[in-house]
C-alpha cells in the first residue's frame, strides 16, 4: 500500500550525529562523536536511593500527574536558576522529557510554515532538525568568537521579522564559544528594540571550567520576563536516562506549552521527578558539578595537548572554556565526511561539522567530544586521529 | 509585548476532564471523573525491585539510548503482542512516552492541515486534542453498540478520503463498548478496499471482564502489517507514571515516527524502559491482570447496582464488559454541566459527556469511573450522585 504523509516528513532527517553513533559503538573505536556525559561518573549510588524513595512516597507518585510538572521539582528548579540569577516563578516553570522537547513544544506554539528563526552558524543540529520539521526558514547570522555581529543581526531582523533568534550563548554546541558580555547585552537591546522572542538553550551553563569569568545568562538579563525562552536539562550532570529537562519564560508562552504538552504526552515521567527532587535534596549536586567540571577541565586540557603537538599546518581551533567540545577547523585539503570513513577504519570518531550549518556551503570543520572517553583513550584516540590527519 | 504564535494554537484547548480533576482533587469529593486506575493495586515492591535494578545493570543503562527504545523490551512487547495474535517484529515496535504520544507522533508524521480523519461519535477526547492541534478535519461515523455502522462509514469514506479512521475498538473510551467481530471485518474490509489507515488505539484491551468472548484486535486481523497502526500502554495495568506505551504497524510509518520523535524528545526515558524490562521478566505480569480484572468487576457490578436501583425514569447505560467505565445517558431534562457544579458541591465529581463527541450538538450523557475509587466510596458516591438527579 502507498501511504500519504504529511509534507513534513519531507524535512524530516535522521541526525547525523546518530547514525555516525550506531556504527561507531560496534567495535574498538575510540568515539569522540557523541555528546555524551561519561558514565564513569553519573551518580548512580545517590540515584537509586532517589528513585527508591521515590517510588516508596506513596502511591500516589506512580499515578496520572500534572502536565506542567511536580510542582516540588519545579520549585526547586526555580530555586536553582535564582542562584544564577534568573528570577522566575515555579509556576512559570515546566518540566520537560529533556531540554530537546523544550525546544520542539515552543516550536509547535510559536511556528508557522515560512516563518523565520535567525541562529547562529553553526549551531546546534537537533534544533536545525526540530526547526526544519515545523517547514520554518532558518537564517544564519555571521558571528565570531564573541557571539552574534550586530550589524548583521540588525539588518536580518530588519529584513526578516523573525519570530525567534535560537542561541547556545554558554559553551555552544557544536563550537564550544561563550558570548562575551558586550554582546548578550547588544542581543537583548535588539530583541527589546525589535520585539523577537530569543530561546536560550543552556544544557551546558553548569560545566564551566572558569566560573569567575562567566557573563550572564540571557534570561537572567530579561529581568521582566518578556523576551527569553530559557531551557536547561540535567542530562549532562546527572544522568540522561532520566529525560528531564525544563522551559521556563513569559507567562503567556509557557502556558500555550502546556496545552501543547497535554496533547504531546500528557506529562512528564513522574517517578523521575520525584526521584529528581529527592536527589536534590539529599545530595549534594553542586559538589558533583565541581566533580565533573574538574574531570571535564583535564580531559579538555589532555585534548589540547595533543592537538597542539599535532603539528598540522593549517589546524586551528577555539580552547573550551567548559562544555563538551573542540570545534576543529582543518586546513581546506581535507574532507571530513572522507577523513571520517578513514579514521573509523583507523579506530577514531568524530562528527564532521557540515550538519551543523545552515546552507550547503563545503565546510572543512569537525567536532571532537572530551567527556565520555577516559585520559588513556583520548590519548590513543588522538594518537590515531593524528596519524590519520597526517596519512591523507 | 504581543507574541505571535503559530495558527495551531487557536485549535489547542485545555483538557475538559483534567480541568474537572484540578477542582475535584480539593476536598471531600468522590471523583468517578478521572480514568486513573487504583493506586492500591500499583505493585510498588515489583516496580522498586525492577527500578534498582535496572540502575544498577550498568552505566550504560543511564546513559542516552536509541531513539526507538530499548531493544530487549521491544522484543518483549512484541512477544506479548504475538501472545495476543499480533504478529509484528521487534524493529517495527517503538517505544513511546504513553500511548498519547503515539497518537501525537502518528499525527505528526501523517496529517497535513484540512486532511479528514473518521472516528467514532463519542472518542477519546485527548485524541480528538492531538487531531485539532495538527487542524484536520474529524468527522464522526455513525455508530451504534457494535461498532460503526457500515453504511455510513463507506459514505464517509468515499465522500471524504480520509487519511486514517480512528478507532477504540474495545472498551472505548468513554463508552465503554466492545466491537463485534462482524463489524472489525467490516472495517477491514473497508479499509483494504479503499486504502484507509486504521489507527487502532487499545489501552484498555487487557481490562476483559470476560476474556472468553473477545473479538480479535484489527491488529492480528491485520496480517500483512499494511492497514492497521496499533497503540498500546502499561499505565492501566502497571502505573502510569513511568509513562511507557509502544507503537507498531506498517514499517514505513514507524521509521517515520522514529524520525518525528528524536526531534520531539530524543528517545523515551531509558530507566523506566530497562525497568519495564526487568519487571516482565522478574514479576508475574499476566497474574496481577487478572487481580486488575477481578478488582475491577467487582467495582462495575457495585456501580451498576446502585443504577440499576437509583429508579431514574429514562435513565440507561452501557453494561462495561471491560475497561473503565460507565457511560450514562440521562433523561433530556438533565444538563450535565449544570449538574456537574450541583454534584461537586454535593460531593462527588463525574465527566459530562460534551467534551467527548465531534461537534456541538446538546448531549445528555456522562461518563463514570469505577475504578478509582473503592467499593465503599463508590456506594456512598453513588448516593450522593443518585440523591442529586432526584433532586434536580
Amino acid at each position: 500500500m502507498k501511504y500519504g504523509f504529511a509534507d513534513r516528513v519531507r524535512y524530516f532527517d535522521s541526525s547525523a550525529v546518530r547514525d555516525i553513533l550506531k556504527v561507531v559503538n560496534k567495535g574498538d573505536v575510540i568515539s569522540f562523536a557523541g555528546g555524551l556525559p561519561d558514565e564513569g561518573l553519573f551518580p548512580v549510588d545517590a540515584v537509586e536511593k532517589a528513585f527508591s524513595k521515590a517510588i516508596r512516597s506513596g502511591n500516589k507518585a506512580l499515578q496520572y500527574a500534572e502536565t506542567e510538572g511536580v510542582m516540588a521539582l519545579r520549585k526547586q528548579l526555580a530555586g536553582r536558576m535564582s542562584k544564577k540569577g534568573i528570577q522566575r516563578k515555579a509556576k512559570d516553570v515546566l518540566v520537560t522529557s529533556g531540554s530537546q522537547q523544550a525546544i520542539d513544544l515552543f516550536s509547535r506554539v510559536m511556528f508557522n510554515p515560512g516563518d523565520v528563526i535567525l541562529t547562529e552558524n553553526p549551531t546546534y543540529l537537533a534544533a536545525l532538525q526540530v526547526f526544519a520539521s515545523y517547514e520554518t526558514q532558518v537564517i544564519p547570522v555571521d558571528s565570531d568568537v564573541d557571539g552574534m555581529i550586530e550589524s548583521d543581526l540588525e539588518e536580518k531582523i530588519k529584513q526578516h521579522h523573525p519570530k525567534c533568534i535560537y542561541v547556545v550563548p554558554t559553551f555552544s554546541n557544536p563550537d564550544g564559544k561563550v558570548w562575551s558580555q558586550a554582546r548578550r547585552d547588544m542581543l537583548m537591546k535588539l530583541a527589546e528594540r525589535y520585539h523577537v522572542v530569543i530561546m536560550e538553550d543552556d544544557p551546558y551553563g553548569d560545566i564551566q571550567f572558569d566560573p569567575a569569568s562567566m557573563p550572564k545568562s540571557l534570561a537572567a538579563m530579561d529581568t521582566s520576563n518578556q523576551y527569553v525562552v530559557y531551557t536547561s536539562t540535567i542530562s549532562k550532570t546527572v544522568v540522561p536516562a532520566m529525560r528531564i529537562g525544563w522551559i521556563t519564560g513569559p507567562h503567556q508562552i509557557i502556558r500555550l506549552i502546556a496545552q501543547a504538552k497535554q496533547a504531546a504526552d500528557l506529562h512528564t515521567n513522574s517517578i523521575s521527578q520525584h526521584a529528581l527532587s529527592h536527589l536534590l535534596n539529599d545530595y549534594d549536586l553542586d559538589q558533583h558539578i565541581e566533580t565533573i567540571r574538574e574531570t571535564y577541565k583535564g580531559r579538555m586540557e589532555i585534548m589540547k595537548r595533543r592537538l597542539d603537538n599535532a603539528n598540522i599546518e593549517g589546524l586551528t581551533y577555539l580552547e573550551p572554556k567548559g562544555g563538551m567540545f573542540f570545534w576543529v577547523t582543518l586546513p581546506e585539503r581535507y574532507d571530513p565526511q572522507a577523513l571520517l570513513e578513514i579514521a573509523v577504519a583507523a579506530g577514531v570518531a568524530f562528527v564532521p561539522g557540515q550538519p551543523f550549518y545552515v546552507g550547503s556551503k563545503k565546510r572543512h570543520t569537525l567536532r571532537l567530544n572530551f567527556t565520555n572517553a577516559t585520559p588513556d583513550l583520548i590519548e590513543e584516540g588522538m594518537d590515531r586521529l593524528v596519524k590519520v590527519l597526517k596519512s591523507v
